[in-house]
C-alpha cells in the first residue's frame, strides 16, 4: 500500500507543478463535443493514442529526447476501427502518421499526379493507373470525415500527452464499457520536471551536459482505477528483447489492472504480435501469403480486439 | 597547434571506429554519379543539409536525443536555388520536410481531390480551386525531376550524417569554388561513442538512465581544410539568445576559416536572419508586406548567397 500510495502522489504531483499546453481547452472542447455526439445507442467510441512522446531539454526547445515511433500501428489501427463502425479518437504526435494520408508519404503524391496545362482552364488529374490505389482510400477518408468519425488531436511533449489522455478518458466514461482505450503510442518512462529544465539552448563550450532524466510517473494506474473504471483498455509493450516480453507484460496486467497488453518486438512488430490477457497469451500473426498479398497485421490486431471487446460488454451486463 | 591536432585525432578517430550506414555505399555511387553528370561548363551546384540529426540511445533504437529542426529552411532554399539554375543535393533527415511536397501535408493534399465514382471509370480530378496553388509547384517539380536537377539522400542518425557529409564533399571537390555548401542541418553538437551504447532497451526498472553525451567532433573543420578546400561554404546558427548570436557567428568562422555564417534565433527565425562574414555582418528580413503576400525569407536569402556566390567564384579566378 505505501508504494501505492507514492505512486499516486506521483501522478498528482505532476498536474499540480506542470501547466497544461496551450492549446488544451480547445482540445478539451473538441473530445467533449465528440464523445456527446457518439455517446449514443450502441456507438463503441476507441481512443487511440500513436506516435512517440518528447522530453524537452530546453524551454525554448532546441533538443529533446525522443522514443522511436512513426505512429504506423495507430494510423493504420485507425482505419480499421472505422470499418468495424467505431468512433475514433486519434490522439498522435503532431507530424506522425496519420489515418488515410499515410498511403500517399512523400513524392508518392505528385509523382501521381498529371498537369494538362491549359492557361486559365489547366486542370489536374490522377493517372488512371493511381487511381485504383486512391480512390477506395479517398472514399473511407471522405466517409470518415463527412459522417464525423474520426477527431484528431496531437500532442508533442510527455506533458502535453498526459493533459490530454486524462481529458480524453474524463469526456469518455460516460460511454462505460463501449469505451475502447487503444494505447500505442509510445510515451517515455522518462522525463524532466519543468522547474528543471534551463531555458535557453545548452552550449557546448560550458562542457558536455549530462542529462539527469527522472521516472515520469504510471499514468495507467490512475487511468485504470480512477479516471474511467469501466473502460476495456488495451496497452502495449515493445520490447527489443523477446526473452522478456510477456513477463513484462503480464506484469503490467498484475500491476494495473487493465484488460489486455498486446507486446511486440522491435524487429518482428510488423507481422507477429502476442495478445496478454491475466489468463492466456495468444499470438496474432500475418502468413507469408498475407504478407505477399498487401495485409497489414493491424487489420488482425484490431479485429481480435473488437472480438475481445465485444465480450467485455457482454460480461458487463450493461 | 595542439588543440588543432587534438581535434583532427578527434574526427579521425570518429571515422576509425564507427561503421558507415548500410546504403552508404549506395548513396555514394549516386552522389558521384549526380556530381560527375553537372560538373561540367558552368553548372553551379549547391549541397544543402537539412533537418535533425538523431543521436541514439541503444542499438536496437527505441530512445534517441534529436534536434529540433523540421527541415524548412533547407526544403524551401532547395526550391529557390533550382529557380537559380543551380543543381542541388538535397541531404536531409528522413521523413524532414522536402521541397515541392512540402507545401501539401497532411491531409490538405486529401483534401483537394475530387473523387467521381463510375466503376472501372472512376476518376480522380484536383478541384478546380486547388489548382491554382498546386499547378505551379507540380510544373516546378516535374521539371526538377525530368531535368535530373535534384537528388534526394538522407540520414538520421549523427554519424549517418558524418558519413554522407564527407562523402558528398568528396564528390564535389572537382567542381572547385562553383561548388556550394548550405550546411543547414541541425547536427548535434554530441554523441555517444558507438562502443558506449546498450543493445536492448534500457528498462526503467534498473533505474533512471544518466545519459553520458560527450562532444561530437566538428566536422567543418576537416571539411574547410582538407575535404573541399575550394569551396563556398556556408554554415547556419541557430540560437534562442540574441545576445550571444553575432560573437557565436564570428567565433565559428575565424575558428574554421569559412565563407559566411547565417545566424538565426529560434523565435524569429521566419521573418529574419543575420549574413556574417569575417569583415562584416547585414540582415535579412521580410518585411510586414512581404510576409502578408506569402512570402517566404529563404527566397531572400538564396538570392543574397547566390550573389555572395558570385562573387566568390569571380574572386577564385578560376
Amino acid at each position: 500500500m505505501a508504494t501505492m500510495r507514492s505512486t499516486t502522489e506521483h501522478w498528482e504531483e505532476f498536474y499540480a507543478t506542470h501547466l497544461p499546453p496551450s492549446d488544451f481547452e480547445d482540445n478539451r472542447t473538441l473530445l467533449k463535443e465528440f464523445c456527446k455526439r457518439h455517446n449514443k445507442g450502441n456507438t463503441r467510441i476507441v481512443l487511440i493514442t500513436s506516435g512517440g512522446t518528447t522530453v524537452p531539454l530546453e524551454h525554448n526547445t532546441v533538443r529533446f529526447v525522443d522514443n522511436f515511433s512513426g505512429g504506423t500501428r495507430g494510423a493504420a489501427s485507425a482505419e480499421y476501427f472505422l470499418e468495424h463502425n467505431y468512433a475514433v479518437i486519434y490522439m498522435h504526435r503532431l507530424k506522425s502518421m496519420e489515418p488515410f494520408t499515410r498511403h500517399f508519404s512523400g513524392q508518392t503524391f505528385l509523382d501521381m499526379l498529371e498537369l494538362n496545362e491549359r492557361g486559365p482552364n489547366t486542370t489536374i488529374t490522377v493517372k488512371p493507373d493511381s487511381v485504383d490505389v486512391l480512390a477506395p482510400v479517398l472514399a473511407s477518408y471522405k466517409s470518415a470525415h463527412d459522417s464525423g468519425s474520426i477527431l484528431y488531436v496531437n500532442f508533442t511533449t510527455v506533458s502535453d500527452y498526459f493533459w490530454l489522455l486524462r481529458a480524453a478518458c474524463e469526456c469518455l466514461t460516460d460511454c462505460g464499457p463501449r469505451a475502447l482505450l487503444y494505447l500505442a503510442a509510445a510515451v517515455s518512462d522518462f522525463y524532466i520536471p519543468s522547474s528543471q529544465i534551463p531555458i535557453h539552448k545548452i552550449q557546448s563550450h560550458t562542457g558536455v551536459p549530462n542529462i539527469q532524466l527522472q521516472l515520469a510517473p504510471k499514468m495507467l494506474a490512475p487511468l485504470v482505477s480512477l479516471w474511467i473504471p469501466h473502460a476495456f483498455v488495451v496497452s502495449f509493450k515493445l520490447e527489443t528483447d523477446e526473452n522478456i516480453l510477456i513477463s513484462k507484460a503480464r506484469a503490467a496486467l498484475s500491476k494495473y489492472k487493465h484488460t489486455l497488453v498486446i507486446g511486440n518486438l522491435l524487429q518482428t512488430r510488423r507481422t507477429r504480435v502476442v495478445f496478454v490477457t491475466p489468463t492466456s497469451s495468444s499470438e496474432v500473426t500475418l502468413t507469408r501469403e498475407q504478407i505477399l498479398n498487401g495485409m497489414e497485421i493491424e487489420d488482425n490486431i484490431v479485429s481480435n480486439v473488437v472480438s475481445h471487446h465485444t465480450d467485455f460488454i457482454k460480461s458487463q451486463h450493461y
